[in-house]
């Protein structure tokens, strides 16, 4: 929840000495502190505009709209931009009860492969509240690049890997122009960054001063 | 990983007990069961053409490419269509040592909203691997909808509603026209469903009965 940014947690009859230990939870003490604990569900969703229960695929008895979580988490982001809304979730080993589900106005399930694996609770509260808060754009946005070197720079290390392969005997006289330029294309296509450059032109001075020795 | 259709579990010089004990997870004992385990990342990796590597966002000083999930997930889905691809995590205390590190070709962090907190290493893979495989036309997909009652039987509810109402005495007999009408849309305001009307159209039966009697 802290690592998503949501604040307000409510506990329905926890089981004391789980709650208690999980108040140690790295980062999260502030969050833990100010969880509610309430004695029905009820109680805890009751100035919420929106109920959402989490359950997994198999329960297909369930009857109420299941929605998957990439619209479900729609929803609820447009309903959070003007009112409260809940997100139960139900214990590690039984889930939500069907009376915990008649407080929900509708189901969100998590789009799995199988239908018969478990998930871990902390993990499907991560995958929900990752999901809501998922910026869409983030998916297309380019990265910062890594600043390319320049072509001088780039120039400068062919010339000295050329060099080093000369005195090196790697460069057969009659065929030395063709290689030549193999060797700039390959040093070009290596995309050089600008920080790699220094290294490289480091390394290879060093290379030489030894074959010149 | 079950959860989300990766099958391909890679270990490198896994705590021997905790791995063990993790072959009793719900669900995933064939995936365990196939585990490879490695000596080195290196050996590992081998036969990947993409290694990312997975970080928190405090790491700045690293000298890789660090990308957000929700892109690099989008990159490596693109090299997983052809070649292997790995996704690297570090241990659940330390994460990923600058060693491991130097076999990646990237960096991948999952955005959270502060930069201090710690995630649970099964947390973070589930996201990553969630965000590997989401589908992004699921968040616009409209779901299933409730068939809708029919008119008719809609009219029918507002009827019985309005007889029990009657012989309640709920209806003033100089208002009784506006009165029904204000009920009437009430009725249709509450978008009822084809199975939900059945039940109320019993419901009302029962009452207008014991009314009569």
């Amino acid at each position: 929840m802290a690592n998503f940014g949501f604040a307000r947690l409510a506990v329905v009859n926890p089981y004391d000495v789980a709650f208690r230990e999980a108040r140690s939870a790295v980062g999260a003490a502030p969050l833990l502190q100010t969880a509610v604990e309430f004695s029905s569900v009820a109680e805890a969703v009751a100035d919420c505009r929106l109920v959402v229960g989490t359950t997994s695929v198999g329960h297909r008895e369930l009857q109420h709209p299941i929605r998957r979580l990439e619209y479900g988490a729609r929803l609820i982001r447009s309903t959070l931009s003007k009112a409260n809304a809940a997100l139960l979730f139900g214990s590690e080993k039984f889930g939500l009860s069907n009376d915990d589900l008649s407080h929900c106005h509708w189901l969100m399930r998590i789009p799995t492969a199988g239908q018969d694996l478990s998930m871990n609770l902390g993990q499907a509260v991560a995958l929900c509240l990752y999901e809501l808060v998922r910026d869409p754009k983030a998916a297309t946005a380019r990265p910062e690049k890594i600043r390319a070197a320049t072509a001088g720079e780039t120039e400068q290390i062919a010339e000295r890997l050329l060099a080093a392969l000369r005195k090196s005997g790697y460069v057969n006289p009659t065929t030395a122009s063709s290689t030549e330029e193999k060797i700039r294309r390959l040093v070009l296509r290596l995309n050089i960054g600008a920080r790699d450059a220094t290294v490289l032109l480091g390394m290879l001075r060093q290379i030489l001063w030894k074959l010149d020795g």
